[in-house]
C-alpha cells in the first residue's frame, strides 16, 4: 500500500473574491467567464479597482486536493509560495484537512500567486491571474520520494504556463511511471489548451494514464468540432479520459469501455466554477479506492455537485458524509 | 462644511474566520462568544489548530466606517497596519469604499494584526485577537487636520488596550473640541470595560460627547446591576448616549431626553456579531446629517438589521438604499 492515494502539482494561488458588474468587467477588458494571466503591476491596477474582497486559498489543483481530503483519501501537495501572509494561508488551509504540503516556501522573488476572480450578478466568475512564486516551481521541487509514494500523480494543467512548472511535470511522471504509478492531468482550461496545444498532446500520448477534459478543452486539443470527433480522437491516448458536460454528466472512456454518467442532482446552482476541479477529486478517489470506472464517475458528480451549490471553490461538508457505500 | 462626517480611529484587523464546533472551543479555552487578546505565539498555535480559514477585514471600528461608507457618509480612518499582505487587504478594502485611509504603515515591528475568529454551529463568534501592529499606533499617528476635518471623531474602545493608543485618542479628542468639533466612543467590550473602567469613566467625563455602549457594558462602566441604574447614571455624563439593547432596541438619553427607539426587523438573525458597529454607524449618519436623536437611532436599526441577516460584520448591500427618506 502506498503512503498516499494521490499527489497533486499544481499552482498555488489564493483567491481575492469581489463583486462587480458587467460594466466593471467591460472597463477592464475582462473577458466573462475565463481565466487571463496577468502581470504584477496589472494585478495592482485591478486590484486597485475592485470594490472590498474576501480571500481564501485557492488554485485549481489545491481545490481539487481540499475536495479529495474531505472524502477522505490521504492526499500530498507540491507547489510553490512566497514566505509572505498569503504563502502562509495557503499552507495552512492544505494542512488544515491534512494533506501534506512540504514544498519549501520561496524566500525571495514574487509573492504568493493570487487569482483576482470578479464575480458578477449572475453568479459567474472572471479570473485574472498573477502566478507569482508559482512559476519558481522547478524540477528541484519534484521530492521523488514523495511521487513514489503516491498511487496517482495528478497535474493541473494550468501548471503549463510557467515554463519551469512544465518540465517540473515530466520529471514528476517519469519518477511515477517508474516506480509504477499512474500519472493524471486536468487540461484546466480550453484557452490554456490552445496556447499549449502541442505540448498536451504530446504528453498525454507519452505521460498520461488519466486525462481530465471538459467539452471545450477536449475539442481544442484535438481541434475537433463534435464531441464525438473528441471521443474518438482521446480514445487510446490514455487509459482512461473522464470527459465532463456540466448538466449532461461524464463519460468515461477506457479502451473499449465507454460509460455514460449521469450528472448527480444539485440542490442549487449558485456557481459552477470548481465543479471540474472537484469531478476530478471525487474520480479520483474511487479510482484510488478500488471503485469502478462508472462508479468513480458517479463519485466526481457528487462532489461536483456540492460544489455547484454555493460560491466558493472548497467544500462547505464533508463530502464523504455524501459517498455512497461501496 | 466639514470635508469628512466622521472619522473613525481603531485597532486595524483582518478576520481569520473558521468553523468549529463547541468542543474545540473547551480545548483551547476559548469563552464562547467572547474576545480575548492573545500574543504572537499563542495566535501561531491557534491558527496551527483551525479548519481552513477565509480572510477578510474587520476591526470594530473598520466595520463601522464600512457601514458609514455604505449608507453615504463621507468617512476617514485611522489605525496601524504593517507593510505586509494583510496590511495591504486592510487598507484596500477600506479604500475600495470611499474611506480615506492615510496613516503609514509601520516597517518594522508586528505584522498587521489578526482577529482569529472561531464560528461554532450556533452561528456565535469567538474570537482571539492578536493587535500586532495595532499597537504601534501613538499620538504621532494622529493628523490633526484630519481631526479638525471631521464633524465627529469616533474611538473604538478596544484601543485601551494598547497604551499608546489611550495616549493617541485623547490627543485626538483634545484635537477636536479645540476645532469645535464632536467626540464618540463605543465601550466595545464589557471585559475591556472591566480591564480600564477608570479610565473609561474619566475619558466620558472629560472628553466624550457621543456615548455608544450596551447593556452589560454601560452595566459594567457604573457598576450596577439593572439598566434603568445605569441610564440614570450616564444621564449628564456625555451630550448623546446610545444604550444598545439587542432585540429589545436601542435607548437615547440626551439631557431630559429619553428615546426607545424599537428593533429593526431582520430578515433572519444569523450572526450577531457586529450589529453594535453597524449601529454606531446608522446612528452617526444620521447625526451627522442633521436627521435627530430618534431617527438616528432608527437608522442605527436598519444598519444593525442588515448586518445580523448574514456572515461577515460588513454590509453586503448598499446600506442607502435601505434608508428612511429624511
Amino acid at each position: 500500500m502506498t503512503d498516499f492515494d494521490l499527489l497533486g502539482i499544481g499552482n498555488a494561488l489564493v483567491d481575492v473574491v469581489a463583486q462587480a458588474d458587467d460594466a466593471f468587467l467591460a472597463a477592464n477588458n475582462l473577458d466573462k467567464g475565463g481565466m487571463m494571466l496577468i502581470d504584477p503591476a496589472q494585478a495592482d491596477a485591478l486590484y486597485a479597482k475592485l470594490g472590498p474582497a474576501t480571500e481564501s486559498s485557492g488554485g485549481s489543483c489545491g481545490n481539487t486536493m481540499a475536495g479529495f481530503a474531505s472524502l477522505g483519501g490521504r492526499g500530498a501537495y507540491i507547489g510553490k509560495v512566497r514566505d509572505d501572509q498569503f504563502g502562509t494561508v495557503f499552507r495552512h488551509d492544505l494542512e488544515a484537512i491534512g494533506v501534506t504540503f512540504k514544498t519549501p516556501a520561496a524566500q525571495e522573488g514574487p509573492s504568493t500567486g493570487r487569482c483576482l476572480v470578479v464575480v458578477t450578478p449572475d453568479a459567474q466568475r472572471t479570473m485574472s491571474t498573477y502566478l507569482g512564486a508559482a512559476t519558481e516551481l522547478t524540477a528541484d521541487d519534484i521530492d521523488a520520494n514523495l511521487v513514489q509514494a503516491a498511487t496517482v500523480t495528478y497535474l493541473e494543467g494550468y501548471l503549463f504556463d510557467p515554463p519551469e512548472a512544465k518540465a517540473a511535470f515530466v520529471r514528476a511522471a517519469e519518477i511515477a511511471h517508474a516506480a509504477g504509478r499512474k500519472v493524471a492531468i486536468t487540461l484546466s482550461d480550453s484557452f490554456c489548451v490552445d496556447r499549449h496545444r502541442a505540448s498536451f498532446a504530446h504528453l498525454v500520448d507519452s505521460h498520461i494514464d488519466i486525462l481530465f477534459a471538459n467539452e471545450d478543452e477536449i475539442l481544442s486539443l484535438y481541434e475537433v468540432n463534435n464531441f464525438d470527433d473528441a471521443l474518438q480522437a482521446v480514445r487510446g491516448q490514455c487509459e482512461v479520459a473522464c470527459l465532463t458536460r456540466s448538466e449532461k454528466g461524464s463519460v468515461i472512456v477506457s479502451g473499449d469501455e465507454v460509460h455514460v454518467v449521469d450528472a448527480e442532482p444539485a440542490k442549487q446552482v449558485i456557481d459552477t466554477t470548481g465543479a471540474g476541479d472537484q469531478f476530478a477529486a471525487g474520480f479520483l478517489f474511487g479510482y484510488t479506492h478500488g471503485r469502478g470506472l462508472a462508479e468513480s464517475g458517479r463519485i466526481g458528480g457528487i462532489a461536483a455537485a456540492e460544489i455547484i451549490a454555493h460560491y466558493g471553490a472548497r467544500p462547505e461538508v464533508e463530502l464523504k458524509t455524501l459517498l455512497p457505500s461501496g
